[in-house]
């Protein structure tokens, strides 16, 4: 059996930071498997069968990949920036265990790539340069008052915190109670990261004070990141550096 | 004023995984700054300085490379992993502010890389597919008791932990006691990943119970990642895959 699935990771949008081993498992691939505008991103060749499916199908889409793959196929699994964050390779393995026997012999890897908070953390400067967290906003898997707890605790231990999906049409609500609880515990003058679809032609960073911060300046493509009390802003003509010192007190 | 410092991430050691956004910054640099073993990751050619310097000198290595570059070389300042996670771009931003307006117009630029915690995760499975917090466990510029207090916070929070410089020969003891910390607050059988010099030729990748965890188990070239109490392990032939599923309750 010569098949295998590889889950990689495309990076958040420009060509240059997609690794040359995901690049190489692309170009192997009889098989690319994934959410539409992921998949849209694989340039397309004879003999690669591209497999584009919609949001919230993901395991379905991991069992299509693992099946493919059991039969011979060369498949790659892609994700936007790196397939282990919030992303489909914690899908294959959950569609793996709904029958680890079948694929008990199957050639699984996971491919990294950069995820979205490492390229707007380097596009802002460095926020995220001391001890941080890493929540998904998104309450389709999970219970909002988890999501609470996390944000309290997380701002309690002081961490910088970086949000995954903080905001979609079904649920507007969730990210304008988020930013309460934060104004809450932080200091009003906490600078706030707004970096949406960071190193594509539709760019577009925005830093705000804590305080004037609002749910309707991010959406499905905006990744933000909450500075810890230690993150500063140096003012520049050529734009601001948001960064967090490598030390505390 | 033609200069300019990109502050780049090499990748966790694998040259399939640096960026050729990277590779390009390199391609075009007059001098490469780093810490030796990093700098010792980049191809000499005629035209290009290379700059190594010791641990723990991170910020004189900054003004050294912001005043190459104000006086007109193209500098690259490398890190290994991504430069914004616990490297040198907070550094570099350190240094600027001991004097902002004498490099105010400078072109500054950070290139993210793929940190180890990514690699380590691709490599193990998916251990950091839900939520989670990154903690430096050195204590060089920050008081033990606040690593402490973040490691109870972020255990009681239920996120996986990835552990950065969990131990060096100048302080043994520390993650010791983090190690003893996690054990009163995580059940016993809570899932330890010790991935120790990831993607090079040098690595090691070990799992075990928190319960029999231990610090010599780690290196200065370990990354640590302490699963969630949702973390869970599937058995295979050809190595376990350690994974946090997408959902929690």
């Amino acid at each position: 059996m010569s098949g295998w699935i590889a889950i990689a990771g495309l990076g958040p949008g420009d060509e240059a930071l997609t690794t040359p081993e995901v690049e190489a498992a692309l170009a192997q691939a009889t098989d690319v498997v994934g959410y539409i505008p992921y998949v849209a991103r694989v340039m397309p060749r004879p003999g690669l069968t591209l497999h584009s499916s919609d949001n919230r199908v993901e395991v379905d889409r991991a069992i299509h990949a693992l099946e493919m793959a059991a039969a011979g196929r060369k498949v790659v699994v892609v994700s936007s920036g790196d397939p282990g964050i919030f992303a489909m390779a914690a899908a294959v393995f959950e569609a793996l265990e709904t029958d680890p026997d079948k694929w008990r012999d199957l050639d699984i890897r996971v491919l990294p790539g950069i995820t979205a908070m490492l390229a707007a953390s380097a596009r802002a400067g460095a926020p995220l340069g001391h001890d941080f967290c890493v929540i998904n906003l998104s309450d389709n898997l999970k219970p909002w008052a988890l999501i609470e707890r996390r944000l309290r605790l997380a701002a309690e231990a002081d961490f910088a915190i970086a949000i995954y999906n903080p905001r979609s049409k079904a649920r507007p609500e969730g990210f304008t109670n988020a930013l309460a609880l934060l104004r809450d515990i932080c200091q009003d003058d906490r600078p706030v990261l707004f970096a949406r679809a960071v190193t594509t032609p539709q760019e577009c960073l925005r830093i705000t004070p804590l305080s004037d911060a609002r749910s309707d300046m991010a959406d499905m493509r905006t990744l933000v990141i909450i500075g810890s009390s230690k993150t500063r802003l140096i003012e520049r003509p050529g734009g601001s550096i948001l960064y967090t010192p490598r030390w505390a007190s």
